[in-house]
């Protein structure tokens, strides 16, 4: 069982119930699609801000479960939003489920729907604050592919100063021993209150321009966008970008456990050339959120008592 | 089971069968949510216009009940109406499910859909004409608090000229011993047609400009959202508005078993410091519309049959 | 079993599976609902662009199998097209689903996609192309209403040169022993193409301009919509125009056996006088889309092996 009624930040979770989800989406994978643990129960997919993959991640999930959905997106233009509350919003939605996924473009939507309703309340991304259930599919990845959390070489490219993927998977990651190799631009690199926080948990960290020295020596390499936008002027953005295009060449003498892993949607991050490759698992990676979704969901409605 | 193959209008209903379906719900809530009585059935929610909480309950309803649901909205942007008659688009539905609900703006089209189709036809807002589903519940709401529907002391607050719950509540109501009280501006009182069908039913009613002075002998209070547009000059809704803005301190001293109503959204009719009290029960009554409606698809679709 | 794992265009089908896939539904159909064969199982509908109808049988197939359905529309405003490709898009939502059906309006994107994905893909229409499930319940509405696809005299009418599904329809037919007569305005009549395949397979067929010569001798009447758009003036079209509105009075002699189809919407093709008439099908027509789809996603999903 979580410690929690509600799935909010990463933050939130300890290393061992890290551990327990990854472990429980792992049992769930492996049980095959026939269950039918939440039969007449119903999720709301409550979406302020269009997120089709993750609200269609949670549907899936929802539904091989064996329980229904009901969806309410573009809800700027609902009846619920003539002059209607947030709260009361939320507490005449409680009435029609058993549990709620919220997105929100406001930093802490999610805790306070969470205070505001009795029934459980995930967090599927709150503006730039907190996306837990990425993260914790990321996690899931790393540790189906490389059998383990700790003692793994973990590399971060690309965005690393507005990403929220990357800020949320460093904060999970630092229950782990780990190694972290921080690839950016300098005007991308990872914002100072992150670094305190990794030395204040004693997690070794590099910060480099570039990973053709390095790359080699890593077991993940989480790739992320870089928006030409974040650049103050056109050419510095032409200078680096090949930097941010991982193709098939860079990867000739990486390890055999090396992967790529990627939040999609990419853009030219990674050239299609290293699809095939044994080491890009990021379609893998987001077909995991789906089993990811699914334990945390079964944990949060009691899933392990109606089992057992 | 029901004396007719659809839900048009409150009126259609006796004493009698409104008790049943009264009953219906109260025996689907206590039976809990593992039904599986229509596995296999389609409920189609047509909506010509947006209705997300009615869509929404409707939809929940039909899960829980072990049935799924088709959705069709925003029908004006589909093919259906690429020059297709409102009937044609009705037969093809037809094809698709085993019972329909309709919202269309134009009133009567409820009915007119009834006599097309085959199927059972739940009308879920012709206009401004009829929103049965929504007395239904309300009425369930009264019995739920109070026990019984005779023998109350009911008073309705707000807009008492255009809103269309107000009206078919009365209508409901008065197959029932009742005392109704009408709390409004003289330019929002009912239309005197309903009052004179409470008088061929022998209704006692009280026509009253405010609250104070019989708050404390009410067992419901059913307060309706006041729009500003209503009154001919903004002075004169400023004057007024206080009126309409029930709040803690007006409840001080109401009886032990008094209860507040409202078909929701609120904007800020009722104060949200009164949301705490035990009198406050309307997000309960939101939530009554699942039952209520599970009540209805039950019985139409020989529910009672099937069971048996 | 069919041959290929998608469905993607009627071409691709022999004889046989084409009567394996009629023979399916209509063992379904006598199944009655409440399949359960394909529980845990989820459908993708993937539209990027709208067709409410095609979408809705879809999504009826699998929900009276037992399958759950997870809906992409409006996909060009959804996140999955931030610059990402189509293959990438379709390898994520691979891995969400365990079949897929795709309307898209480039023509040949439903093969292109078969080709990215493992799961099956059905084809619900890419451009002009293909739309080969309208076709199935096509044929299988032949079957039912005349118990066989030899030795039938098919009347189609309207639009023969752009529209899709009477091109899709004799191809089908073509590997039965009909005889065919092709009823339209010079402007709008059927591409030499496939007169030269009818050729190739040995079918006799007739041009002609108007039906009432015919229509006493025919079995069955397929009629489509004519858009004014597609004459170079309008005094033609009001010319031919009564030509195609079939009324009542144009049936008084018919065949017994004879019906009249129609893909759906009408607009003034076939006057509603005809509707109640034992001869118009078309409704029918449309509610077989249903059994048809079910059909197709049973068979590719190893239904008989399941059921077995």
């Amino acid at each position: 069982m979580l410690s929690s009624k509600d799935i909010i930040s990463i933050n939130d979770f300890s290393r061992e119930e890290i551990l327990h989800i990854i472990q429980t989406a792992a049992q769930l994978e492996q049980d095959g699609q026939k269950h039918d643990y939440l039969r007449g129960k119903i999720l709301a997919t409550v979406f302020y801000e269009t997120s089709t993959r993750t609200k269609i991640s949670f549907n899936v999930a929802m539904k091989r479960l064996g329980g229904n959905v009901i969806g309410f997106s573009h809800l700027k233009n609902s009846s619920f939003l003539k002059g209607e509350s947030f709260s009361d919003t939320l507490r005449i939605l409680e009435g029609y489920c058993d549990i709620m996924t919220l997105r929100a473009p406001w930093e802490g939507s999610a805790r306070y729907a969470g205070e505001i309703v009795d029934v459980p309340v995930i967090n599927a991304g709150d503006g730039s604050n907190q996306h837990p259930t990425q993260t914790l599919l990321d996690l899931y990845t790393v540790m189906q592919t490389q059998g383990r959390l700790d003692h793994l070489r973990i590399g971060m490219l690309g965005d690393l100063k507005y990403g929220r993927t990357v800020h949320s998977l460093l904060m999970g990651l630092s229950h782990f021993n780990v190694e972290l190799f921080f690839i950016s631009h300098p005007t991308l690199s990872v914002p100072k209150r992150y670094l305190r926080h990794l030395e204040s948990k004693g997690i070794r960290y590099h910060i480099l321009e570039n990973y053709p020295q390095i790359i080699d020596e890593l077991d993940i390499l989480y790739v992320t966008r870089v928006q030409k936008e974040r650049f103050p002027d056109e050419k510095e953005y032409s200078q680096v970008r090949g930097l941010y295009q991982l193709s098939r060449k860079d990867i000739s003498s990486v390890r055999e456990n090396f992967k790529i892993m990627h939040p999609l949607p990419r853009v030219d991050e990674i050239n299609p050339d290293v699809d095939d490759s044994e080491h890009a698992v990021y379609f893998q990676q987001a077909k995991n959120g789906v089993v990811v979704r699914e334990a945390l969901i079964y944990l949060l409605l009691g899933g392990e008592k109606l089992k057992g």
